[in-house]
């Protein structure tokens, strides 16, 4: 299972009840943060996300209402006492910017490992049992959304497994993907079934890339930076989406359910737009501070 | 008159519902802002200060919580389509933060002319109608508290006017200290009256320019990091100051109120120590997010 929780939905500054827009992902005990606005660890704080197991940072582009809290969220992160490492993901320039960091927050106690992005590369990290892929995006400076990805293997088949002479002591081993005792996992396993599959993605007009990596999501957190259709102009020229586009991308990638987010400071009330990309992708919802769920597999 | 308003009174880290430390004074049209810990923007527009008329910034010294905000606060104010150029003083290595600053918000719209202040040393700004004095005081960095001083000149004496034969149409000028048809105000003014001084001073041991500095202040927002008076060991080990020491410091230098602020985070409910400073300095009180006064000439 894969938890989730988006720590705020506003887009370009913070505001009074509205968090700059993050996303903290939990599987297997590992924790995982997509974008570090100012005022990140105090959202974060507000929604009980702990930083704890934080092992993986990612930052979709570099500008600052995406990065601004990081020099906080890395100190507050230091006086907690931690040792281990911390990986920095993100386009070219996260190096830079960290030292940048390092020089507003020179007491960090813990290594923080950066790892810059290809240019308008689709690239997978993996992350022990589940992984990340952070695929390129349309914005006006270079920008990924990130795919995470919890895969599940094929069903066992104690019939097969018996009936190859396999002894049941081995049979946990196979059903965890290990090779043992000169039999291998194929041997006994099914086709790989359905696992999970979330897409987050801001700042971006609709791009190939999402729809392809969105493609089947049980869940996209997608930016919805206007409301009003009538900003379509403005979102095009700010490399943004409205509502709509955001729902269009949604329908077009088959996804199961579509949360909006990044919301522009001058749409102080964006639930009342909030019908119009619902009439294009019925089971779409609006972000806010500290939003959970939990995604499971779905396939018996 | 000089308005005030404390942001926060957190030290360390932002919490939920704790802004860290930070005051806005405005006098005349002009607002200044002394630290931008993250979050600081927040605080400033729930408080309902507004950054049109900043124009000078003021930091005590480099540890990131009273200067992580300046990214976000310095593109919100370029958002706002800012051009004037903005002042901001800090200890030695201000040059160095406001680059680190940079290259987090490179879209900055307005020139930041940076004032680096001399070490251990006492040095007055004047800021038009109103001055800024940073002193030296004791913390683990180079440290520096901030005494904000609106003069007053000295009673007009008509009698005097009439006497020296001055046209009564020159009276205003010589009134608003102007030299003007041969005559000078100190012809016809009266000493000096008492104005109005305030004094900030975050973080720091009980310190010596800290007493001169606020010798009869009318307000001294003073750090106290701890409550518990046990927890003067703590206090001495990080350089910072229990309640009781700021009460001792408000005392020894005849300010007329004291607001504590810049709690630790381990002190989650400053109010029960407030009895403990006010047996030492009755008129303290607690500093809390959007803390207003408004301070007035006193003398007739």
């Amino acid at each position: 299972m894969l938890d989730v929780c988006l720590l705020g939905c506003g887009g370009t500054m913070p505001l009074p009840g509205r968090w700059l827009t993050s996303l903290v992902l939990r599987c297997n005990g590992h924790s995982l943060l997509i974008d570090a606005g100012e005022g990140t660890q105090i959202a974060a704080r507000e929604a009980g996300c702990s930083f704890k197991n934080l092992d993986t940072i990612c930052l979709t582009h570099l500008h600052a209402d995406h990065t601004a809290g990081l020099p906080g969220l890395l100190l507050t992160m230091g006086n907690m006492d931690r040792t281990d490492p911390v990986t920095l993901i993100g386009p070219p320039g996260t190096k830079r910017l960290l030292e940048a960091v390092k020089t507003i927050a020179p007491e960090l106690v813990f290594p923080v490992w950066v790892t810059e992005l290809e240019p308008n590369t689709t690239q997978t990290i993996p992350l022990g049992d589940w992984e990340i892929t952070a695929f390129p995006v349309n914005h006006t400076v270079p920008c990924f959304g990130y795919q995470a990805q919890v895969p599940r293997a094929g069903r066992f088949d104690p019939v097969r497994a018996a009936a190859l002479g396999i002894p049941k002591q081995l049979w946990r081993h196979l059903q965890s993907g290990e090779c043992v005792g000169g039999f291998t996992p194929q041997q006994v396993l099914g086709a790989p079934r359905r696992g999970i599959k979330l897409v987050y993605s801001t700042d971006t007009r609709p791009a190939k890339a999402l729809y392809r990596c969105a493609e089947g999501a049980d869940l996209l957190i997608c930016e919805g930076m206007y409301g009003e259709a009538d900003k379509l102009a403005k979102a095009k020229e700010t490399c943004h989406m409205t509502f709509q586009e955001a729902a269009k991308t949604a329908l077009r990638s088959n996804v199961r359910e579509l949360w909006l987010t990044h919301f522009s400071p001058s749409l102080s009330r964006p639930g009342e737009y909030l019908s119009q990309a619902a009439a294009i992708f019925p089971n779409t919802s609006l972000g806010s501070n500290g939003r959970r769920t939990t995604l499971h597999f779905t396939e018996e």
